[in-house]
């Protein structure tokens, strides 16, 4: 298994929005749901990505996407708009889950079974070593991590870089996913 | 250098569109550019994406967006809808140009002095072998290269794979651009 929690500094949590563009940032939230989650020809069964959104009116919010279980889902913006206004309005979409929980207590939850990998430039190069099983990593949006934020998922994990370059957030998962394919990591 | 020609089937070909993804699926041409072009603080100027559009009414269309000429543009889909109907109507945008060449006609002449690589499962695994110099990899949107398109890619390039997963089209051009990016590839 593969999870990945995605920290949305300003992502609206609530469905009172015009765009995901405009709900701070949600278009991200959407580019991240799909690299985690999406094959060309299906999903990832294998992969449960979490966000934290901690925009207004009521932060924080925890939604977290179950490849396992997630059923009716297309790629496009459209239908993620759909979905994402259905779950913060407090609808029921299979697959998906909302608590009021934090990104700490999240990460903190997470790290007593799993080994956790912050994302961060200057980090050990993921080529450098080998993940350990059922990794969970950690990565902010394109604001990146606030620095308490950082230093608390800190404590819990380990810091590592995709090397010299600086991904957007999407592109983040989509490495991560590819190199755990190439290893042939579950 | 590093080239990308996307050879979209049904990609509207002029500005009289609802949606990016009523437009034949410009919405995932949009994810193609971000990937090919984006990183997260700024363009890859080293990068050339090319898109030939296939959809009605007057097909084919070459869109050409040059890396180091590209400006005034962000990652979000709103910016992107806004500069596909600006150059769908023949108006100009810095690094953006506009011609009516077939998928073929481009091809063709990119082969003359780069070496191509077409993306297809089962093809050589990227892993195993060197690029060549300034290459030119070339791949098919989310419905995939039509099967003349393919035989006559590959009169001129070589079938290549990511390895054993099929990935969406932005996908496969984040990981080409992170596989050369970790050997030190201009």
């Amino acid at each position: 298994m593969r999870e990945f929690i995605l920290y949305s500094r300003k992502g609206q949590t609530n469905a009172g929005f015009s765009s995901l563009h405009d709900a701070g940032r949600l278009d991200v939230v959407h580019e991240c749901i799909v690299a985690s989650l999406f094959l060309s020809h299906g999903l990832r069964r294998n992969v449960v990505f979490d966000v934290i959104l901690n925009g207004p009116p009521t932060p924080p919010v925890h939604l977290r996407l179950d490849g396992q279980t997630l059923y009716d889902v297309r790629t496009d913006a459209g239908t993620w708009d759909g979905i994402l206004r259905k779950v913060l309005s407090s609808k029921v979409h299979s697959g998906i889950s909302l608590q009021k929980t934090s990104f700490e207590a999240v990460l903190k939850e997470r790290s007593k079974d799993h080994s956790v990998y912050v994302l961060e430039e200057g980090g050990k190069n993921i080529e450098d070593f080998d993940l350990e099983a059922s990794p969970v990593f950690v990565l902010g949006d394109h604001i990146g991590l606030p620095k308490t934020v950082e230093s608390f998922a800190l404590r819990y994990g380990e810091k590592i870089s995709l090397g010299k370059q600086a991904y957007l957030a999407a592109s983040c998962l989509t490495i991560l996913n590819f190199v755990m394919d190439r290893r042939n990591l579950p």
